[in-house]
């Protein structure tokens, strides 16, 4: 029986050897974002392809010099951090308030502050679209982009710098992504029934009751109006200006070759899907290495009890320190040993049992055999690691795109989600009790962890061969749909509907002119009559 | 570079290797469907699989006795291949009286010859039918069935015999499949825009003008209603029998685990997609291999000029004797050799430079380096060989999927159709002249070649991948969409509208209702004026 898998493999090294080293240019998302996009330029590099990165100059997290990359540095415009900090601590205001935990709480909250998010939103946007103009009038810079002749523009749709360089420098273009400058990306060029694929951040699952559709398309309405009004000022004029008045800006962005989504269904709810999306995610996830002698020496000490860890991942520095101290103590009345990255003062609850510390190797933590549960704030690297190395999870979700992750990992049975406005230790403690000694949650997980393992082809290889495949090919156009192209009437069949309605309306009229006609030639006497 | 493959290769060994030797029951269709689940069923022999295969005793292509598998005879109710026949005769003899090409004429003359298609087909399900009842009410054979202990059903859902099977046995299920017992594939499960996706035999394109998206939207509904009116009567019952009658009959048959779709986006135009569906198109290419000697003498013998090979596939024995004067009088005005299936009489018209012969090596002839074009009457099989050797096509579709797939290949530029009912010499010379001179046809059908070859995996590999994913997964539920669980209404969200239509209204209501109300309160004299 293995000796027919030769073939295969053989076919495969000859499609790998056979690839080139391509150029790629790549426009990316600063911050946390960029910690995958780097994943993704690592391997590009060890493939031997050349990449040139552009940053700003005061670059929040992307190093000017690298051994993977070359770097064009934009003089910057500041501020992205501290537009960021707002941001987050905006939302965890708003999550610490929603206490009752239902959609309509957090709606009205999230509507008082909209006006100070979009406000963030906005000025992030006008940034990038300042620094793509201030690009384009480099004659200079943009001369020695066009000779550099590079294969494709890779870049985080995010931003809507990328796929405007990229038409500017008529390259292909190739998306890393989930999120995009109009919302998520399926919404965007996939068909999306709004009444099983819920919206995002509604935290609904894939099986809503009737209430719940109606949230679920009055969220869509109300969620694709608001990024039209973040988006729509900062780029539409940056499109027209360059590209004519012929470009359609809400299209133009859906026009990327490749769309590498960080997403999959192992992960999300089963959906519509398009030609040119690749689903990638789990490309971050790779098996655990040896711990640090004295960290191992401490999960050791656990027994048979095994460890739990926490995180809450590095954008929130601290939570109010009432909450610290619930979580210290439910901890505290743990029999496993607790690994916390937690940063902020001394707390009175904290049991013998817990060990503070500043940074863990989360994955090397996740796939230690004693591991037992992971409490997790549900950001999408996390997420995918305890999927990756099946640890059950306990969720405390802050903002963005962690409710929704968490919701999914919850409909699948591999977590508890706890709300962070009513943390006390019972209620984490009665989590905790759940996913260490319900097994279905470590099963569900694990199950979920053999899915992600059994794929034809690996994540971040497959995200390889289709950055390579748009090189050797010049582009993907043959799996783009038609319907980028064409006019919200056009692609509803709204008019061609209304042709046929009023071609049935024209028949029955003409039926029953030709009745009434029929009846006075039949019948004469009466209409004198009536007369 | 070559060093960093190595890690795919050594997972992908991995992989494979761990896969177990499942048993699998196949419920194959007869006649020219049997070609390609045959190999599939080869390919997972080769993997050490052990299949089973459900036979009817008169079978018409499906032997009894192969190396490849065993097979589970049922007393056959005979006339699949005389069924058949008239089918294609029928559908012959439209196409041959279809002169002007036009849809009209070809829909007026199918619409003619309806009643008869119809009988023939709900004939052909009754006794699929007929045949899964007689299966189930032997308790013995169904008893043996359930002891095999198989891991799925593989079938092809041309039929419904398979999917009723599955079910019975409650297996999980896979389909080889373009075409179901409801139409064609991808308009059953995935969003299908009418706008831009082409309905079935209507020959046109993802670009449609106004009337075309008209006659596509009238073609849907025809169809759809025609199809129904097939399968309704005869499966209806059965899967309200076995089944009771909570099971929806018409999604019944879309809860498989895996379709294993044959086509791909190098071929159809691009549209929506869903999880659950794994493009195999191609999987039956394969290398050519050398000719025997006396032919390769005949292909050696054309010089620079090289060869033009034509076959109709194996359906139609012969096409009337003056349509096939005119192809070779045609072909005799040709400086390339000709090879040409050919099984009437002796032809007067026939050249010096044509060899007529009783079969072909399609794949050898395709992949010779002397061959230049081939004429085809579109059959996926020769489609898919013409793409994966990069050959350009005169085409001359007869019936059923030929007149479709021609117009794809002629849409990505590789492809001249020409219309059976007007050919004569001069049209098909003129065909051959196109593809003979016009580089451009070869060159796109080498540019398809080049993207059929170029896939992370091939599909005749990933096909085997996704049976035994399922096999080592016991189905691939997490892939099948909610969407089939819903009611019409439901999916399109018209309760929500309609709920959302009424609060509107309410509101408005309510508004009007308290203008009028402080009106009276504020001019109280007015109404009383007016009174």
């Amino acid at each position: 029986m293995k000796v027919h898998h030769l073939s295969l493999l053989s076919l495969l090294w000859i499609q790998l050897t056979t690839t080139f080293a391509g150029k790629i240019l790549v426009f990316p998302l600063d911050g946390s974002h960029w910690v995958n996009m780097r994943i993704l330029i690592e391997e590009l590099h060890s493939k031997g392809h050349e990449i040139t990165v552009i940053r700003e100059s005061d670059s929040w997290y992307i190093s000017e010099k690298s051994p993977m990359y070359t770097s064009v540095t934009i003089p910057g415009l500041g501020g992205f951090k501290e537009n960021f900090d707002t941001v987050v601590s905006q939302q965890l205001a708003v999550r610490l308030q929603s206490k009752d935990s239902s959609w309509w709480t957090l709606f009205w909250l999230i509507f008082e502050t909209r006006q100070l998010v979009v406000k963030q939103f906005t000025e992030f946007h006008k940034k990038v679209s300042d620094i793509v103009v201030q690009m384009f009038e480099d004659e200079s810079l943009m001369q020695s982009l066009r000779d550099a002749k590079y294969d494709l523009v890779l870049t985080d749709p995010g931003i809507g710098g990328g796929a405007i360089l990229a038409r500017r420098l008529e390259l292909p273009l190739v998306y890393n992504v989930r999120w995009t400058i109009q919302g998520e990306a399926h919404f965007l060029i996939a068909p999306s029934p709004l009444s099983y694929i819920p919206f995002t951040s509604t935290e609904m699952t894939d099986k809503m009751t009737f209430p719940q559709r109606i949230i679920n398309v009055l969220s869509y309405i109300i969620g694709m109006y608001g990024l039209s009004t973040i988006s729509e000022p900062n780029y539409k004029p940056v499109v027209r200006r360059y590209f004519g008045p012929d470009v359609d800006y809400s299209t133009f962005f859906l026009e990327a070759d490749i769309w590498l989504m960080r997403n999959d269904f192992i992960f999300e709810f089963p959906r519509p899907t398009m030609p040119n999306i690749v689903y990638i995610s789990g490309f971050q996830c790779k098996p655990s290495k040896p711990l640090p002698a004295d960290l191992e020496e401490f999960v050791q000490s656990s027994g048979d009890h095994g460890i739990v860890i926490m995180t809450l991942g590095t954008l929130v520095g601290k939570l109010p320190a009432h909450i610290s101290e619930e979580i210290a103590a439910a901890f505290a009345q743990l029999p496993q040993k607790v690994i916390w990255r937690y940063t902020g003062e001394r707390l009175a609850n904290l049991g013998n049992n817990t060990l503070t510390v500043d940074w863990l190797p989360q994955n090397d933590l996740l796939g230690h055999p004693k591991i037992r549960a992971f409490v997790a704030h549900g950001g999408t690297n996390g997420v995918q690691e305890a999927i990756y190395h099946g640890v059950p999870v306990v969720g405390i979700p802050l903002f963005f795109d962690q409710p929704d992750n968490l919701s999914r990992l919850k409909a699948k049975g591999g977590a508890v989600v706890v709300n962070i406005a009513t943390l006390d230790r019972h209620v984490l403690a009665e989590a905790l009790e759940a996913v260490l000694h319900n097994s279905t949650y470590r099963e569900n997980m694990q199950k979920l962890s053999r899915l992600q393992r059994d794929q034809p082809v690996k994540p971040l290889d497959k995200a390889v061969f289709w950055i390579e495949y748009v090189m050797r090919h010049k582009g993907a156009r043959h799996l783009r749909t038609q319907s980028l192209k064409m006019s919200w009437i056009a692609y509803n069949s709204i008019d061609v509907l209304a042709a046929l309605f009023a071609a049935v309306l024209l028949l029955l009229f003409i039926c029953i002119s030709v009745v009434k006609l029929m009846w006075r030639i039949i019948f004469p006497g009466r209409k004198a009559k009536r007369e």
